[in-house]
């Protein structure tokens, strides 16, 4: 965050290496497509406005293929490319975005505002990304099975909608029960979770799977119980003071070491 | 460049892979430097207020070195870490580095804006890096003497100061011939430029090489020929009407093809 000329600043950087954050046959267009989405979804909880993004680029497989995704992102929602820089490397391709927003709500929403008493909300459903994944991983041509994990969405427009409500907000993108632990850490409060209550993408035989599970990018936040959203949100919790650990899943202590969600360093 | 509440944001992205960029031994501490080091001068060329960086970390041999040589850097240069992302890769390590600062000068210095009629400045010497790269893939341990290439400065001051004066500007990164003709591109000029004129910190017989070798980023600038600069700089050349070739080097007419300097994609 920084403060210019009356204005706040929201800047993100994520970055990308084949082999981990995507597969050395993954097609280069949904590679930066996701580059893209990611970077734009850290806007989207902080409510703000994204301005443009500039890209680190290392060549790769199929070069025209990635400006191809990159240019159908960035035309999708509205961000011009700003600059950035290409460079050759020697190995797995790595990619970097960094992209500039402007704070349309003061203050701009953290993961550290949970207030005991707050109600925990999510936008949306979970579990489509693991869906795709996993129909991607088997090979299905199916552009449609797997469009939730190759061409996420970023909510920027429910970012901003939300922001002037919630006491705290974060992107969804390492599973709902590992956000949530880490939201109710950084606000030094505990969540009570309902499990039935997230909505889910998939099976009810997979819900543990969609509750552990990132590449979604909903939006996750704490508002006051009887808040007038502006847009339809579900209830998935409250926030309770805080106790000897960051969750409690229907009922039952849980903490970031029992496998709540994706770890990366 | 990013026009947001009055102000003018200048950013750069500037991106460093291990054995095109750097070697695979190099002391982790010079590679964080010269990351900070060439996104601050490119902000610098645009005489631009460094406000802050973000910083893309892929893991590598000596994190410990990697954010010692970081802090030495952002403390010299007075630059906070705004944030960034670090991730785990499989093969050479790849960083990226972006840089946001504030334009104090407008309209904001470009490299397309030489005039005929404007001579041609340097901000100071060429050839240190060179020389300092040179003793160190010879294993000269000392410190001074690779000094130049491991820890160069960024003119940020002085690109400050000459803003308001030049017609065109950047920072010399990849050798001040090849620079030149993408400026005399960049303008639709051709530079007639006093080889002699260049000032070099190393010996007459390595005057050809010092013109070609980069990473010294002094700033390369136009300017009318009876400027008064704030700051002493060195002329070495004027600006014609555009002519078949963007140099005439002492009179010899070159362009990219003849060798200028560093080519990267």
């Amino acid at each position: 965050m920084l403060d210019l000329g009356g204005e706040a600043l929201v800047l993100t950087h994520d970055m990308m290496a084949e082999g981990v954050h995507f597969l050395p046959g993954q097609d280069p267009a949904d590679v930066a497509w996701k580059l893209v989405a990611c970077n734009l979804s850290d806007l989207a909880s902080k409510g703000a406005q994204p301005l443009g993004v500039l890209l680190g680029y290392m060549f790769g497989q199929d070069d025209a293929r990635f400006v191809a995704g990159l240019g159908e992102a960035l035309a999708h929602f509205g961000v011009p490319l700003l600059g950035g820089d290409t460079i050759s490397g020697t190995g797995p391709q790595a990619l970097g975005l960094t992209a500039i927003g402007r704070a349309t709500c003061r203050p701009v929403p953290s993961r550290g505002g949970a207030q005991p008493g707050d109600a925990l909300w999510i936008t949306g459903a979970v579990g489509g990304a693991m869906l795709g994944c996993e129909a991607l991983k088997a090979g299905k041509a199916d552009a449609e099975a797997t469009r939730a994990y190759r061409r996420p969405e970023a909510l920027v427009a429910e970012g901003q909608a939300l922001a002037p409500y919630v006491s705290a907000m974060m992107d969804v993108s390492d599973g709902v029960l590992l956000d949530a632990a880490r939201m109710a850490r950084a606000s030094g409060v505990t969540f009570a979770l309902d499990s039935a209550a997230v909505p889910i993408a998939t099976h009810e035989t997979r819900r543990g799977d969609a509750l552990r599970w990132g590449d979604d990018y909903q939006l996750l936040f704490t508002a006051p119980a009887d808040a007038a959203l502006p847009i339809a949100c579900h209830k998935i919790g409250e926030a309770l003071p805080q106790g000897s650990s960051p969750l409690l899943l229907d009922g039952l202590p849980l903490s970031e070491a029992d496998g709540l969600g994706y770890e990366h360093r």
